[in-house]
């Protein structure tokens, strides 16, 4: 690294992120991907996170001219990146080969650092929603399919969007998808609306993977839906603006609200075949809730990083002391490190069970980190605007960015209340066998009672007693 | 196993607590523990929550009664623990040549179940405070005092109580202990009080590990301080009187309060030597900190099996539901499911730790349980009260003891603040190093814009500028 | 008042409660409320809470003797309370000329000082069950029954229980509630249990009022329940047991687990008739939801009290400071005052609300207060109990009784969520017209900009459209 | 009204806001300001809320553009609603002959109602900072201040910044305020820099109020300060930037982060006279902060229409629901409606408060609104931003800004931290009173127990001493 290098050589007490993997996680963790860490570290901290105000500087401003952005610096990091040898990491070993050859645990470690700056995942071609959409490609793309849109996109060369949500329905139940995929001769046709299409603000963007309805009146809810490939260029498509997050406009990549008029594209676009659109979700949906989640573990580290500096400001005393005097700093700042850990231990093991039986029988676990990681980055953040006071809230910190990107995460990807009903639910299957469970054990204790000829008696009973009752 | 075989042969879907492990912790648990941990389980849920209201009722009613009894029970099961291999697991292998061979992971684990019954851990001789004075003696006693006392206490065949916490004194700063000890010859003589004596309550307790000040002079407020050993039927010792927990008197342990008026012990009897009560202490608190992190998990996760027993009672159903069907209900579960789920990894991971590289080095993980734990399994168990109403406070269910319990555990050791107080002075320390770095990321930031040619403006600079200021 | 005169006299600063009463309140507050209210509090803080722990050792110990306790402290402060003119002010002036000729609001006020002490509510005849108990007898009792029943409660000769819960249905839907009544000739015959039937273990309690269903097949859930009264010493009534409260028996008051087996009282104890239990009991509830909040609100007053008097004790240095000089101590004691002012207010609104136009319009702001209030006071009370450490979960304090009594709280009268679950959907029903509103609204919007000739653009729309679509 | 009138004649069951007024509230409200607020509330959702767009558009686009507009649609609203006379309501009768005659608690009850529009405050010329900043000018200003700033403020014509807060020191604290006022001869002479300078974005705004050094080495710190007049086209003035809030830049109003270079004003431009910037501030901080909190009560009503309005949104149902069919929203609802009408009470009293005794004998009442009311905004909008998924986060709701704006409330005149330290410590100086109180009641315990013969036996005694000991 020709830098600054301001970790290794300048930090006092610089402990490099391989050495600081909670030990539970070390078993699964070679020593490549230690090695891959530490570079991630100093790559994030030392160019992508100086290079985050360059990217934004670039991008200009007004609404055209940052969707039509594409800031050189990004190009630069690619370059560097791909130079260190960190691109395409996300790719699970054993599975695709294009890959860098890291386990989901491996790469989740990694993702954490890339978390901390606005560029480092697409600077390490690792970001949203390009990684779940190259997975579906590898996946279930044909040989044309891969060539066309998968080779561009693990070379960082295009972008690409999924295309799920609608406006008019409450798509946190994908059955209510309802953009109409009508089969005409060798086309499929469009009709419908999307937003939150993330990514299709980007001008690279060139290819929309799209959720619709190709069977409408199939029995089974689920049967009903398809993927599939739409050109980003294809007539009929519009974007009608840029969803703002919080007041911010994620661009050039943003949130886009798109409509389809007609949209025709070759009978083979459909992805592994009609009605399997369920299918092809579920399978990309995993990787990419660890993803979002150790970036987020990333974010609350970094926004402690930056409540600590604050806390140790000579200039900042209210009262006559340094924050860091004030116990209700340090007592938050210890809730945040005890919670931000906890955090990171769920997504870790999610990623460990992914790695060892899949996504499908590791949908507890990555449910969970959906649920708990959010919650937990948010009030890290929080805390750490408080400390700031002004600053916190404005430009002048990561900070607000960093809670408007997370609060997003809660809602992303379903919203909190969706992944514990199902989570609720299916903790309750448990139900039945554990209320014959404690009954068993009831009845246990009533036969200890007679076998030791004891009385059962409550020791709170009132021999007051008239009469008596069945109870 | 001789008994109804509750959960292998009868529970429909039953999973083994082997196979219930975080697949992270794996690779730390060999084949004999999962096979102990297995035996563990069935040995809680078959004999031993089975057995709690048998010990309640042997145990009386009254004062005087309830302190002196000693359920025949317990013995039972002590008897069936030590056949069953279930003894004395909690001596961490290495250390130990008296324990069962099992690292303190691996005891963790099996904490967990111990923690769902009343009596599971001192059946099989891994009850607090024995345990923690077991470790002292076996680590720091002499080969006579390891005859007379920790012989005896391997066996079960005896108690002890840990005697530091001093009502006068705010005793959750160690430095603040003030029980006086002072040389008279060949023996120390004790003067003072001390209370939350935890286990002096049991008639079988036959010795106190006792803290005190033998050197009230010292410049260091650490030297000050001692640890001896006081039989307790040495005379001048008072018991005054039982402290109640919310109410429960947990007898016969209980928490002693007690007054030590000219009580002379032989000189020998100091443990290590003059005013190295810190180091003796400090040894203690590692592992006993991880067990009850993990009996609590146990604890957390009981009272989840009582929420979803009721959820599907089909007696209970508040406006024609289930409470499985009310969405609320739910939604609790779930949050109780990832709460305890991330906690437990937390214990798990420090118990790795501990076993890696000691417990001193492991202080900010152990600190970390410490106040998670209790506060996440507190949560748990009132979801848990509020679910069955009046049921839920009463001695009807287990809820309202396992919240008692549990509340206490977010004072014993060191109330949470303290703790947290030395979480986030302990994080603090990288305060300047991050200041540092962050300002040389900024300074990195400001050169990348020089060496691009690029004007550093601020996106929302106004340019209604009339003049220049140095900012 | 002839004691220590601990306030008036001796207290540097001290402001009666009735120059504290929240301004916004005062229009409502007579003089003589005031003068009433300063009594109160002084017989409270100089009479009460000092004889609570008399009246504690004068029960005894040991189920049997507790609950046949009548402890002569408690009619010595009768006697005083009496003479004091501090007698019956619960019962609401225009409704009842038997009262002390107060409004709710007034009443509101005093029953917070008096929820400080655990026999004060009794010592002024003001205590739960009896109040809403005498209410309801002197609304609907016929002359003979108010002979027999009222006229010594008014005088608190004897005492009373209210049994409604039942332990094998959900009670919180009372239409579940199943004790049976059977018109036999000139008699109703109950069969069935009770639990949670509070007041019951008192010796003096001769009157229960009971809710069963006398009309099983009624069309009408709610025409099916009817109340009825039951002499307590009727043949075929079992006490079986009293209920423990989070370790607390709460004796000689209790809470009775109570079943009836063929029990006959004359057709005439029916109250208000067959198929009216709803109407008995919805005229009872209001008030008495008033009033455990007010004493949940001086419970936590009092609460704070002991924390700050925790935070002054100079014995009690953690760290080498007073707990006052912990920035996160006086951080939880503004955070409790600001609560604590939050929940009095509510329940002032509630109780003006109620004497203004009655309970049952009133149903909204009882039904808050009746969520709110517990959980601010355990909150609080939780905070002391964390500052005093063991001794806050200990008979040291009355922190952990007052931590139990609050919980139930949350409980007793129906859990929160049923309250929230109708208050939600009371609120609801505001939902269409607000959202026609909202509509309404936009539609203005879109009207304004037609007319000032302005295109409707979302800021952040993207014009890279190629075609054009209907959204 | 001449427009949709969309409440009174369209919507089913309303009730205007006079008949919701807090029945406790009632007494303090005339006539005269019961009709107003009906009238505010029409003109606040027939009139602003429907043109909030608008001033949206009319901003235009761009930093440049949008801190120079100035939106016709907004001098529109304010002959509206001059003509409606809904003009100056803030200024408190009695103290100022300029204002309509309303009492702090009867403009709070219209704030809250402005408070659910963007631009409704300013349409009625009672927005921050203005209506501080004329309350200065009116109570200390000389009269040819009063003519110059004063009279086109009140009328509406200009605008006005308050200069307080510094980027580089603990503004919170306001004693190390560091804006150097130096006099040179005749004038003043300014140098430093000011950020936060909330209002100093629109064009309108003509005179800074600003806080400085001008006595730097008094012994008092508070002497130190001072208040002084500046005309925002002062040579020497510089805006360098606007600070967004979570990514909003709330132009034209807009948050200026300023620096002064020598800026020169007329000696005659201090404010009461050089030293006493502390009176001035504290003289304008009371209603400024009831207004804000009044204002976020609307915010959060607001907050839960729209949550209101989702809830019954037809073509909303996951899993084939409506989202108010789902209990877990009811239950939200209900603990929004809750907390609300909570908070809503505290400003009211302490708006009362002010009225009857002035600001200064109101600041604990004012500090408890300060920290609750935003917390509890907060929570309610984010509730409502969860049940619109991304639309709530997006410009498809007003939910996103409030939020941001709500979050900023936290911060605003001193983060709550600062706040709960003042309360808290205010709060403690009743703790020795306290102490002494507790003492004296343990006391009379103790003498209650010798005067009734009484052995004074901790019920929980254990009966085994040996010796005796002096507790």
């Amino acid at each position: 690294m020709s830098s600054q290098e301001l970790l290794v050589n300048s930090e006092k007490g610089y402990v490099p992120a391989s050495e600081r993997i909670p030990p539970i996680a070390l078993p699964y963790v070679s020593e490549r991907a230690k090695k891959t860490l530490d570079i991630v570290e100093r790559f994030v901290e030392e160019e992508c996170i100086p290079a985050d105000p360059i990217f934004m500087q670039q991008l200009g401003e007004g609404v055209q001219a940052r969707f039509s952005a594409h800031p050189p610096i990004l190009e630069e990091l690619k370059a560097k990146a791909s130079k260190l040898g960190l691109w395409n990491m996300f790719l699970p070993k054993g599975h695709f080969k294009e890959g860098a050859g890291f386990s989901n645990l491996e790469y989740g470690l990694m993702a954490e650092y890339l978390g901390k700056s606005r560029i480092a995942s697409e600077a390490c071609n690792c970001s949203a929603p390009d990684t779940g959409n190259m997975e579906v490609l590898a996946k279930y793309g044909t040989e044309a399919q891969k060539r066309r849109w998968l080779d561009p996109l693990l070379r960082g060369e295009i972008r690409s969007a999924f295309l799920m949500t609608e406006p008019q329905v409450a798509s946190s139940d994908a059955t209510n998808i309802e953009m109409s995929i009508v089969r005409q001769g060798d086309e499929w046709v469009l009709n419908g609306q999307k937003w939150w299409s993330s990514g299709a603000g980007d001008p690279r963007c060139q290819i929309y993977i799209v959720m619709g309805k190709s069977d409408p009146t199939n029995a089974s809810a689920y049967a009903q839906q398809s993927v599939i490939l739409v050109p980003a260029n294809t007539p009929g498509i519009t974007i009608h603006r840029m969803l703002s997050v919080m007041g911010y406009d994620d661009a050039p990549h943003g949130h886009g609200h798109i409509s389809f008029e007609n949209v025709r594209v070759p009978a083979a676009n459909i992805v592994l075949g009609p009605g399997r659109g369920f299918e092809v979700i579920q399978g990309r949906l995993g990787p990419g809730r660890i993803h979002h989640a150790m970036r987020s573990i990333g974010a609350a580290e970094r926004a402690l990083e930056w409540f600590l500096a604050r806390m140790n400001d000579p200039r900042k005393k209210p009262f006559g002391q340094l924050l860091s005097a004030h116990g209700i700093m340090l007592d938050r700042v210890a809730r945040s490190r005890i919670d931000i850990d906890a955090a990171r231990l769920s997504v870790l093991n999610a990623a460990v069970k992914m790695d060892l039986v899949g996504a499908k029988k590791a949908l507890k676990e990555i449910a969970e980190v959906k649920v708990l990681v959010p919650a937990t980055a948010l009030r890290v953040i929080d805390a750490a605007i408080q400390a700031y006071g002004g600053a916190g809230v404005s430009q002048e910190t990561p900070l607000a960015y960093m809670y408007a990107l997370g609060r997003t995460m809660r809602i992303v990807d379903g919203p909190d209340e969706v992944h514990c009903l199902q989570l609720g639910r299916n903790e309750n299957k448990r139900g039945a066998a554990l209320k014959a469970r404690i009954e068993a054990q009831l009845k246990k204790t009533d036969s200890l009672f007679e076998a030791k000829g004891l009385k059962k008696i409550d020791p709170m009973a009132l021999n007051r007693s008239t009469g008596k009752a069945k109870l």
